[in-house]
C-alpha cells in the first residue's frame, strides 16, 4: 500500500488532523486508541453519522475545501435538527489512489475554517486507502439540555408547519454542475452552485427551537421526503401550499424559464434547511428568534389528521410530483 | 442510482439495521436525525473509530458475518485498550454495486451476536452506495470511570512489558489466505485463518487494568510497531525478548517451516491483543485478573531509558526485522 502521492498515515495524521484536534484535550492529540469524553451535566449527548462519496454526494474536481465544509456542515444540520449545539466530531478518510496532499491540506483547511464558524472540534478518527473513489464519514457529537431533544415526532394536529431560508437552490445547484438550467444568468448559476456546495447548518436557530418546535427534521431528502418522515413519524398528516414554499431570486428565475422544475425544487435534497412544527400561537416567538438569528423563517403549511403530505396549488387543488426526494438505491 | 440487487436505503435500515438498535432507546428506532444519548454520571466516554476497506482489509468473498464482527471488534478492542466498557456504536456502511440483500442480511447478523457477546447495541449511522469496494466505519463508544482512561503515555522507566495471548495468528492468517505457510496442517492453517477473520477483543481484562497498567495499546499494527507508539508516547525505551513472545501452536510450527516468518509474527499486526504496561511488583494481581479472564498473559519485557523498541535473541543479541509494521500508504 506505499503510494507516491501521499505522505505516510501518521505524517498526515500529524500534519493535517492533529492541528484539528488542539482545542480538545481528550483527543489526546490523536495519539491515542480513542478519545476521552468527560460528561456534561444537565445535558444529553446528540450523535449523528454522515457518508459522503466521490461521484455521488461530490465531485471528483470539487473544491476539496468545500468537500470538508459539507461533509461537516451535513452532519451540523442534523444536529439543528434536534436543538443540538456542536461539541466534537470524528472523521473516517478512505483516500482514492489519486489523492495528492495537496488534496488532504485543502480538505483539512476547510475543515479547520469551519471547526471555527461551528465551534466543533476534531476529536478522533481512522484515515486508510482504497482503491475506489475517496470515501468521507464523520460522526458529531452536540449537547442539547437533558431530554429536550427535538424529534420528528412530537407534531401535534393543528401545528404550522415552517421552514427556514430558501428551498431547492441545492438541487438546482447540481443540476447547474450536470449542465442544466442554461438559460440562467452567471449569477444565479454562481449563487444556486454555491448553495450546493456549501450549505448553511441553522445551528444556533435550531438550539433555539428548543422548548418552541413540537417537531424538526432538517431537509436533506427533499421538502416532500422529509415532511414526509415528519408526517410518519408524528402519526399525522401535511398540507403544504406550494406557492408558499420560500424560494430564492435564482430558482424563481430558474422556475420562471421552466416549470417542471417545481418537482426538482420541492423534492430534490441538499437544502439544509429546518423544517418544523409548533403550535401557530408560537408565531411571535419564533419569528423573534428568526430575527436574532438574520434567518427567514416561512409558514408554508399545517398538520392535521391522517397521513402522508399534501401539495396545494394556489386554488386549493392537490398538485402531484414525478418523484419523492433522493434515493440511494 | 437505482440498483437491483437491494431494496431501497429505507427497507435495508427497517429490516436489518433498526432491530440492531432496539435495545437502545435514545436512537429512537434509527428514526431521528440523530441519537440522544444521556451521561452517564461518574464515567469518561471513550470513542474511537475504525475503518475496513473491500480489498484491504478484508476480502469480497469472506464471509459476511465475520466481517462484521471483525468491523465491530477492532474498535471494541481500542476501548479495551481505554479500559473502558463497550456501550453503543454508529456505523457507515458505503456499499459496493455488487452488494446482495443476503450480503447485508448475514453482515448485520454477525453484528447481531456481536452484540450479545459485547454487550453494545446500535445507536444510528448512515447507509450509502459507492462505485468502489464496500467501505465500511464505526464509531464506538465506551465508559470509563471518570479520569481513570488507561493511555499509551504513561509508561514509566523499569515498568514490565505484558502482552495477552498470542502474537502473529492474525497476519500469518492473512498469509494462509494469500497462499502462504503451505506446508503446515489444514488444522493450523484453519486456526490462523479464523484468528485474522475473528479477532478477540479483550474488553472485560481491559476494563480490569483501569488502575493496574501505566500504559497500553492494542496490537493492531504489529508488536514492535505498537509498541514503539506507547514508547514514543511515554518517552521511553521498550526492549522486548523475542523468544518470550507467546506463540499458539498454530504459529509455532509455521515459524518451525519458515524461521522468515519471525518478522510476520513480530511485526504483521491484526493480532487485538492487548500490550500494555505495569510495575512488575503488580505481576500477581495482573496474573489473577488474567485468570479470571481465562486468559494468558505474559511477560516479554521492559520498559527504560532511552527511545525506540529493541529485540533480543536468547543470547541477548539485538534482532533486526525487514518490516516494521503495516503501513495503510
Amino acid at each position: 500500500m506505499n503510494r507516491r502521492r501521499l505522505p505516510s498515515e501518521f505524517e498526515l495524521i500529524a500534519r493535517y488532523l492533529a492541528p484539528l484536534a488542539e482545542g480538545f484535550e481528550g483527543a489526546r492529540g490523536l495519539g491515542d486508541d480513542a478519545a476521552v469524553i468527560p460528561p456534561a451535566s444537565g445535558f444529553d449527548s446528540v450523535a449523528t453519522v454522515d457518508a459522503l462519496v466521490e461521484g455521488v454526494h461530490f465531485l471528483g474536481d470539487d473544491p476539496p475545501a468545500s468537500i470538508g465544509k459539507k461533509l461537516l456542515r451535513v452532519s451540523l444540520s442534523d444536529l439543528a435538527a434536534m436543538g443540538a449545539r456542536p461539541h466534537l466530531y470524528f472523521l473516517t478518510l478512505a483516500l482514492s489512489e489519486k489523492t495528492e496532499e495537496a488534496w488532504v491540506a485543502d480538505f483539512t483547511s476547510g475543515l479547520a475554517e469551519d471547526q471555527k464558524t461551528y465551534d466543533i472540534t476534531l476529536a478522533g478518527g481512522d484515515t486508510v486507502a482504497t482503491s475506489g473513489p475517496t470515501t468521507l464519514s464523520l460522526t458529531a457529537l452536540g449537547q442539547v439540555p437533558s431530554g429536550k431533544a427535538l424529534a420528528r415526532s412530537g407534531a401535534g394536529k393543528g401545528d404550522a408547519v415552517y421552514v427556514t431560508g430558501t428551498i431547492g437552490d441545492g438541487a438546482l445547484g447540481l443540476a447547474v454542475l450536470n449542465g442544466g438550467c442554461a438559460g440562467l444568468a452567471e449569477a444565479a448559476r454562481a449563487h444556486l452552485v454555491g448553495r450546493y456546495r456549501l450549505p448553511e447548518p441553522r445551528t444556533g436557530f435550531g438550539e433555539g427551537l428548543v422548548g418552541l418546535a413540537s417537531a424538526a427534521i432538517d431537509v436533506s431528502d427533499g421538502l416532500v421526503a422529509d415532511l414526509g418522515h415528519l408526517a410518519e413519524q408524528s402519526g399525522c398528516r401535511a398540507t403544504v401550499e406550494a406557492a408558499r414554499v420560500p424560494l430564492s431570486e435564482a430558482a424563481e428565475a430558474a422556475l420562471g424559464g421552466d416549470r417542471d422544475l417545481l418537482a426538482t425544487i420541492l423534492a430534490g435534497g441538499d437544502d439544509y434547511e429546518l423544517l418544523f412544527t409548533a403550535d401557530a400561537a408560537k408565531e411571535t416567538q419564533i419569528q423573534s428568534l428568526a430575527g436574532r438569528h438574520g434567518l427567514r423563517v416561512t409558514r408554508i403549511g399545517d398538520t392535521g389528521k391522517g397521513a402522508g403530505v399534501q401539495l396545494l396549488d394556489p386554488q386549493g387543488a392537490p398538485i402531484s410530483l414525478g418523484r419523492q426526494g433522493y434515493r440511494h438505491f
